[in-house]
């Protein structure tokens, strides 16, 4: 593969230049907001770097896309993806991001957060006794990269972590690896859920009604995507406390709608899309190092797999 | 020392006296709620365990003094100690416990739990980037075994601790331990401030309106004792900025009066004594362990240094 022509399309295209400068990279580059792209930016391109297209594009020009999200249904779900042409994504510090987003959640549940501020609020001195990490179960669904992090830092803290996978093979810091399809049986043992999937046509909608009705009284943490959840058999799954309470972070239309039900509901936490967040700074890092690794013909460790989807 | 005849004082004597004959110790027992004690009680007891009484006895009559609490301010602080009366404290969880605490409510803040509470309440969408611990510089007073743990923890997870100790004495999980006294200097480069110190005469309002003008928005939380704080400086430095929020777990007194206007303040979170609770049951393991101890003639890492008040 040779790069020589870069097209960089993001929201943030300026800060991005700015540090890309500072890395003396001898490649031509463009950088520009997404209204501005042309075709003839995509005939020029060797190589396209993108965070969060609205538009659709002609990738069978360039010969390399790399997206600044960890997500790349964007480019894959319901596509069709031309063959030849590598597509990488990016990973940083997405796994501690989400693993401190998901811990922050469970200690305010088991801290008693709002049950103090309620007491506080009626001036009322009423000791509870905080639950300790250690008498925590939890089911991460997806061993990947942020899945594999959060499993090590709530694990770390004492946590019992099981994960859920397409393959079931075992994985560092979980006590045990579940086949997805054997894990509906095993929701009942746990208090925390949390689901870090990619989109892809096998995980759309797999929280149904079927697999909410497995749990009982659990906290629901979405950090994966918001369409691989059934939106109407999760607000059931609150009403017969199947789910204590749900925070979610992604949804199938972002930004929520203002007439999404999810908005008023006493039991969800909504959060705009910021558990996992690329700042430009390790944005340019990751796509420097795929770079590199590309040029020396170094393995990527995050090459998508398009078949899979992830 | 010869313990046969153990007095044990609580308002959960029916739990311990439950708990304790699973043990088959073969000691006598008289297990009491605090009304009923009498001084007969006192000249028959070689040992008095005792959790939070609310008069002073006389300790003269017996050997050994085993609090079911970690604090021993209640025993010793601005009284005198019968000499060579022992008294031990109760260690357990604690640690564990007050870290867990504190972590909830630096990630409640670097989360943006309030803030993202707000927009939802709004139904605004608006992103904001979570900060990471990493990112985060903590100061713990009190470098014992609760201090220790607590930055056990938060250095597990990427956070500078910072400790401060009357000693200065460099302990392991504090990236630098500082003598009481130097450290004020050092306050304005933290991000949060945890108090673990036990109630002494050193102690005693040691966070005052001086220690608090260092001190530059940060989040100020209380585990310690409610005495080791001058109530009045710490609403002015919320007032002034110096303290973004507080985290108060413990009071001068207790349950924190009605007329307190601590209830009320926005930046105020009141907690009621609960960040190390001693569990019954932890509580007889650590009493039966001490007195495993004192028979075996073994040193004891629970034993009070009275002149230390700790």
């Amino acid at each position: 593969m040779n790069i020589n022509n870069i097209v960089v399309v993001s929201p943030m295209y300026q800060e991005i230049q700015t540090l890309m400068e500072k890395r003396e990279i001898t490649k031509n580059f463009r950088f520009l907001p997404e209204e501005r792209v042309t075709s003839a930016d995509l005939a020029w391109a060797d190589a396209f770097v993108a965070f969060n297209t609205k538009k659709d594009y002609d990738y069978c020009q360039v010969q390399w896309v790399h997206s600044l999200g960890a997500g790349v249904d964007r480019f894959l779900f319901k596509k069709q993806w031309p063959e030849g042409v590598l597509l990488t994504r990016t990973i940083c510090s997405f796994g501690q991001r989400i693993a401190e987003y998901c811990l922050s959640y469970i200690l305010k549940d088991i801290q008693f957060h709002n049950e103090f501020n309620e007491l506080q609020a009626k001036k009322t001195w009423k000791p509870l006794t905080p639950k300790l990490l250690n008498e925590q179960k939890v089911m991460i669904f997806g061993t990947g990269e942020i899945g594999q992090k959060t499993a090590e830092i709530l694990s770390s803290l004492g946590v019992d972590v099981f994960g859920v996978s397409l393959s079931g093979k075992d994985k560092e810091h979980f006590k045990e690896v579940i086949t997805i399809g054997a894990h509906e049986e095993r929701l009942n043992e746990v208090n925390y859920v949390i689901n870090t999937l990619p989109l892809t046509e096998k995980t759309e909608a797999l929280f149904d009604e079927k697999v909410f009705n497995h749990l009982s009284n659990v906290g629901f943490i979405n950090v994966g995507r918001g369409a691989t959840i059934d939106e109407k058999a999760l607000l059931q799954a609150l009403e017969n406390k199947h789910i204590k309470f749900a925070v979610l972070d992604v949804f199938t239309v972002e930004p929520l709608p203002k007439d999404s039900s999810l908005w008023e509901h006493p039991s969800v936490i909504i959060t705009p899309h910021i558990s996992a967040v690329t700042t430009p700074d390790e944005g340019v890092d990751c796509f420097v190092d795929t770079l590199m690794n590309i040029e020396a013909k170094k393995p990527l460790r995050n090459k998508v797999e398009i078949s899979k989807g992830f």
